[in-house]
């Protein structure tokens, strides 16, 4: 059974590392039985369609955008043209999308309603911005929606939450560090770096976002946590989110990133009192994103705390994420790397794998 | 679409939890599509069997030993009942092993090779004992072979090796703390209890094998490092172990377990002094298993280790595990509950999960 894929967002950062995984590692790889075979990629603009397959010649040059490649109208069309396909008995199709773009939450569903294929999605915002009945309806079928991706993309615990409902255990509690940039920024505070210096090294690293106020303002933690509260089971909104930015509000305004580094200068000597005050104490400061309970409703809040040094949370080092979540068979806590490009591409390679139907372990 | 299941050790410790939470949890779980009827139960000598289900009220009585239930000649017998029901399109039978026979790898390859069920087991003698082939032969379909619960039952650390596999990463090193039995008894020992004190505690509190001996050699924990190894792909067995029991093997002479515990009185002063030893140096001690390379060859050992106390594996209190797996992938930890009754019944019902075809999840 050969399993096809298409990749929207393929020329990307990490739609190219995903492209160069795919072709080094499982195309040609014996130890697949169910081969991955990539049949179109696109970017925003262009496409590139063999239904019989792409070579890795082909595949590398449009992820590299190292030619021009044929435009497209809509989503919808690409959608046609694979749904046309005669596919044989036992192939499957899988898109991928790992696209950031945010209007593509009706491209999602029209799958998931009017097809048989598979979605695996590193974009969080068809499952935090959609409507909590759309959330249910893409992720019903777990071997048709993998977006392990979304949150902690190595760590499994989307998969975790998911089954904790279906064997009818109870969330206590959900507490983690989600942001690896924000981790490095307050690792260098640790050790008596500026916080605008701190912030620059970030963005050298290449850890931030564009512009790096979208790591900063909370939402991407924000969508994180919101997809963590709707996959237990619950009925939660964006607005339902207690959040507190890293930083405040009026720094968003500077569009011009210049400004933008500028301005926050000023913050500087804030976080440095702040970084003295958690040291008497012990204590050192974390971006903490929590799921707490009271009369069984979900409380979702996401703020700068203090927390003892030694402490699970406090101990975490770096782009490093962790996640603690309490229910009913105790404490499991994960700690793995905040999604970076590789991280996100083999986890995206993973979620391929939980949908080959009959997939085997090859002997050797 | 039904997922029949047949409980082979239904009478023991775990089987009667499993038979509980199968019954209090999922029998009449709304959540649950696909439900889970229990069809069959056999302690060691008997069992109870119906192809339509059996009712709540006859799966305790018999996990409780209630009343005297019919004798069975061999477990090919109960096989061929099973495999002799005319089953509806789309309804799936479930073997769940939760006995710890070790002469039952026949059995499980017979099913294996001879029909399309599945297995989930808790039992770790089919994978650990088994030549590797056999292994292989048995794990080659995961949704097929569910023995998530063999190795830290809660940490899904079986299936993130099995994709490390079929993405085509490599393991560098793995490391873990598996007995929450001697992570609870070295806890003690740094709380200034003596060694000797520590096990009858252990033993008190319902933590050690029904002799102690079999958590002392180290053979749990080895069984637990070999599962891991082969299911990276290593042609390895349990002779290929570097394993230092916690306790010399002279103690193991000791067959009545109140001789054996008079006996190992002598090692208070020993494992004082290491205690003290370890603390000058900042450390504390761990029985640490691990997988390491050279060459590209796995190199398994198991051993007492003086760690420092604020690394990872040293912060570990009580009967908590801990793994940490090192791969191209970066640094993937988790710290869960070391195997408990409810916590291996839970996760044998996560494997049952694994194994349902077109599982979904209900909205609500």
């Amino acid at each position: 059974m050969i399993q096809n894929v298409f990749i929207i967002g393929a020329t990307g950062k990490v739609g190219r590392e995903l492209v160069s995984q795919i072709v080094e590692k499982d195309l040609d790889n014996k130890k697949h039985i169910n081969p991955t075979r990539i049949i179109g990629l696109a970017s925003s603009s262009n496409f590139l369609f063999s239904e019989k397959g792409l070579s890795k010649e082909n595949c590398l040059d449009f992820s590299e955008r190292k030619r021009n490649f044929e435009k497209y109208g809509s989503l919808d069309e690409l959608l046609e043209m694979v749904k046309s396909i005669k596919r044989d008995e036992g192939d499957s199709f899988v898109l991928i999308d790992v696209t950031a773009v945010k209007n593509i939450i009706d491209f999602h569903l029209k799958i998931i309603r009017e097809t048989d294929f598979g979605i695996v999605t590193a974009n969080k915002n068809p499952l935090a911005l959609s409507d909590y009945k759309t959330f249910q309806e893409l992720i019903k079928e777990p071997s048709r929606y993998g977006y392990r991706c979304s949150v902690m993309a190595g760590a499994g615990v989307i998969d975790y939450i998911q089954d904790l409902r279906d064997v009818t255990d109870h969330l206590e509690l959900t507490e983690g560090c989600f942001s690896g940039t924000i981790g490095f920024i307050l690792s260098e505070l640790e050790n008596s770096v500026e916080f605008s210096e701190a912030l620059k090294k970030a963005i050298g690293k290449g850890y931030t976002e564009p512009h790096p106020r979208d790591d900063l303002n909370g939402l991407d933690v924000a969508k994180k946590l919101l997809i963590l509260a709707r996959t237990s089971g619950y009925n939660v909104n964006m607005k339902d989110i207690r959040l507190l930015p890293l930083i405040p509000e009026k720094y968003f305004n500077y569009d011009k990133i210049n400004e933008f580094l500028d301005s926050v200068k000023e913050l500087d000597n804030i976080f440095l009192e702040k970084i003295i005050k958690a040291k008497e104490s012990g204590n050192v400061l974390r971006y903490i994103a929590r799921i707490s309970f009271e009369n069984n409703l979900p409380k979702l809040s996401i703020s700068l705390r203090e927390v003892p040094k030694n402490s699970p949370l406090g101990s975490l080092k770096g782009t490093l994420n962790k996640i603690h979540i309490v229910s009913g068979a105790g404490t499991y806590s994960v700690k793995a790397p905040g999604a970076g490009l590789k991280i996100t591409a083999q986890n995206i390679r993973r979620d391929l794998l939980q949908q080959l139907k009959g997939r085997k372990l090859i002997e050797y």
